[in-house]
């Protein structure tokens, strides 16, 4: 426990004990993310260290179980969860293969679903089509060394890609076939993102309990003359992805 | 029921009846958001008109009920919730009060505490100071028209700032303080984005259910010649807020 040395709980501030105990785990569990699959100190040894009650000691553990930060294992402790992975694409447009290649990940792809339908108004407005116009939704599974990553629907005017239900999305990038095969050069996109939770559906989809966090990317990806050319709804598991970006002054 | 009229569920496909009931609500609630608090089709009318159970019908209003898209009141109905607030912070630095009022939205501050501390690894290493260093920390509970936002804690170099656990940090910006009364012009930052759920304590902050999403940031802010001046640990409610940003392909 010598790690925690200098550490103490301040019982005279409005800040929760457990949520104190909290913060100082996730420092140490920050600090030890080289040693993954490393146990912590247990909650008898917490509760003694920062002179708390064993009911304190777990609810901050309960909160970063729940968060992902670490798991346990019945009759063998609690261990720190592997970090998450670094995802820099909030900044630079780039397809899925190439931001985990760049990580030294292996991506793969299941194809969940792949037709083409007719565009409702959310669709038809995100690509700035006609209501009912003929699109290709894409619905796909990603993963990261075998591990499942995020669950993806594409929405994609038939027009401009003819054809492309056809094509080995498994194995092939969308954005090398739009591009070498359709001429078609993405540019630039918008993205909102929200947190959300887990439904059913993707829990399943992504092995995460139903309530799980979820990091919930809306995009419109466009060619270089603004012509709107995918519509993506990407849902990313929380626990394993976090996100970084990098931002300027406006005025300076 | 008319606006469902062309919208039919697809039992011959592996997305669940519950998921697909799911986004034709989700475009549903995204066209009245205009409409807040306006009631949705009841669960008798929703399961007649798409011919599938109650308890289907029943599990894609709770998912989104839990999301934050739609409220219930007790004997009069499922209701549209207001929207999320849009923050466009991701590629700007600009403080909270600026970002609100473009908005149009009132902010104001409650500091839940305000003290000088001795750095732990995580601080120090931010701030790039020695372990123990003399730190400012300050917890904030933002509120935007009265509705909390986002609770934060903030860690700033004690010797850049000496004196300013004094200043009035509920009426006045932290950043026009640096600025105005340090010299302290803050030039850029790198953040880092999570979604996690509340504990406990930023529930009971942010007056959400435990268990509900919140978006985490993580923020070093730097001085034009690259000194980090800031550190500072965001939650932001989940349902009501998020963020958008633009981005463009790296190679052209």
């Amino acid at each position: 426990m010598s790690l925690f040395q200098s550490k103490t709980l301040n019982k005279d501030i409005p800040i929760p004990l457990y949520y104190q105990l909290k913060e100082i785990l996730l420092e140490y569990i920050t600090k030890h993310h080289t040693d993954i699959d490393q146990p912590i100190p247990t909650e008898v040894e917490l509760s003694s260290h920062f002179n708390i009650s064993r009911p304190t000691v777990r609810q901050a553990i309960n909160e970063l179980v729940v968060e992902g930060y670490l798991y346990r294992v019945k009759g063998k402790g609690t261990f720190i969860s592997k970090p998450k992975i670094k995802q820099d694409f909030l900044q630079i447009l780039d397809s899925f293969n190439n931001e985990m290649q760049k990580k030294g990940l292996t991506p793969s792809t299941k194809i969940l679903s792949l037709k083409v339908i007719k565009s409702d108004e959310k669709v038809s407005e995100a690509l700035n089509l006609p209501i009912e116009s003929d699109v290709v939704q894409l619905r796909r599974l990603r993963f990261a060394n075998d591990e499942p990553i995020v669950v993806v629907v594409t929405y994609l005017p038939y027009e401009k890609c003819p054809g492309i239900i056809t094509k080995n999305l498994e194995n092939e990038s969308l954005y090398k076939i739009l591009e070498n095969e359709y001429g078609l050069t993405l540019a630039s996109a918008t993205r909102t993102l929200e947190s959300v939770l887990a439904g059913e559906y993707e829990a399943k989809l992504l092995q995460i309990e139903k309530g799980a966090p979820i990091q919930f990317f809306e995009s419109i990806t466009y060619l270089a003359d603004g012509t709107p050319i995918e519509y993506s709804l990407a849902k990313y598991r929380g626990d394993r992805n976090k996100f970084t970006f990098e931002l300027k002054r406006k005025d300076i």
